[in-house]
């Protein structure tokens, strides 16, 4: 693994996303993993936004995620996100998703949102997702023919 | 206020809903008021989703809850809704929130979904909802003109 | 796979669970798959409910999701659910999430909630969670110590 | 209204909170309500995880929302809060949740999260929230006697 091709995004903890148990519902997890990688596709160049408005759509075919440890109510979570793997067709992203240590909160977020970094913090879950490219008639549609932009991206920066 | 005009809808709460204080989040309520007004649309005859597929929308303009008690996990719900007033441009629905009693579980349950029924059970929020039609641009739609036929049943039956 | 031993439960989808691709949001039917579990649990006659009470939570450890058809508003939907294994630390379920076929709509209703049925209609989503056994300090717990009438009913029926 | 004692807070739409409308689900509009006052607790000095630590919670009694203008995927919103009045039982607070405009978003962005602000951008929702102070029994407390810390807090920067 490529620590390099990893990329962090902070989130806090929302009091609707906990339940009775006193910590997060597990299916938020799911959530930010969306979040991770909307936030690395814009940050690669092309947001996820500008993609649906061009007619095409990435919905998850496949999503496996093991929980370690319980988030919590307000802690500072990063969620860590890279391309694992891709073709014209298809999309894999891996998951991390961490809890940033009290006494790094500071340095650490001076550099949320970039590119490239090592993970750190506590890891409460991981995963990935797979995702299959459709038209808005949730057609097969081709990176190479219909986002080539986004194609010579990936194979730069991820 | 006639009460044979509510109509009433049985949820449970699910565990998603609870929060760490133990009690279902607050913004779940206006959920269940969606879910409330879903039903009774459909239960006059014409389903929410048939309304959409002619081009037709219903969002809100207006939102108002009072909450007296909480709801907890797995609790038995029953969401009372009504027509409270509508022109051909706006339409204004009442809720209550009411726990049904343990020993009413099964006999409540037979006439749950029923039009014209008098509220029972614990108060725990009420409140209203007002909305506007609109059609896909989001320009102001008539109902006497769009939706006859629904204007129809809400004078019949509402 | 013994098909006696799946439980179904039927939901209707929500306005809220959708998004705007019209279809809906893939972390939901996780929701759903907590709400098969829920029921099922329940039809074995030990509510979770009463389980958190005496001081037992369930946590999810692992989930995977097959994503092959999307769910759409207002979709009547069964929740297929089954023990697919256990041992007193841990619990395994396995989900099938399928669309009733419109035509089959009241006939399904009428066996809804029954524990030995042969799942049918559309299969949207399957998958599986795994679960440990914790006390409410999140250390491991024995169902044969801690809750041997649950382990008894998960013998018999499950 | 002094606009001084406004807070804003960014946060940035999310694919979930949408809907089939192709618009943000109006419950979330409640949720990000939640959010900014949370931040301006904190930024008063008090963070509410430290209030609950406490064994003191504030739930929502009463909440009334106007909805003017649609959000959308991705839209960058401010949430404006402020403390509109209180007393040692009772806390109410007001809301304005705009859109930041695209040229200014980097400007904006440069001061989020700052305490004595002018809302600026599209206005989409206002709306107010009322709350009461409870201890963990859910019996009424009263913030000079349990908080009087956040009570001094309030009276100087709220």
């Amino acid at each position: 693994v490529d620590e390099h091709r990893w990329f962090k995004h902070r989130v806090r903890v929302r009091y609707q996303e906990t339940d009775q148990m006193g910590v997060v519902y597990h299916t938020n997890y799911l959530n930010w993993c969306e979040l991770g990688r909307t936030e690395l596709i814009r940050e690669l160049g092309y947001p996820y936004r500008d993609i649906e408005a061009k007619g095409l759509i990435l919905p998850v075919v496949e999503a496996e995620l093991k929980y370690r440890l319980p988030a919590r109510y307000d802690d500072e979570i990063e969620i860590y996100t890279r391309v694992s793997s891709y073709t014209n067709v298809r999309m894999e992203f891996c998951y991390e998703i961490r809890r940033v240590h009290q006494s790094e909160t500071s340095i650490a977020n001076a550099s949320a949102g970039v590119l490239g970094v090592r993970p750190a913090g506590d890891l409460l879950v991981d995963g990935l997702t797979r995702h299959v490219w459709v038209n808005q008639a949730w057609k097969p549609a081709r990176m190479n023919k219909e986002l080539p932009e986004l194609l010579k991206l990936l194979s730069e920066k991820s």
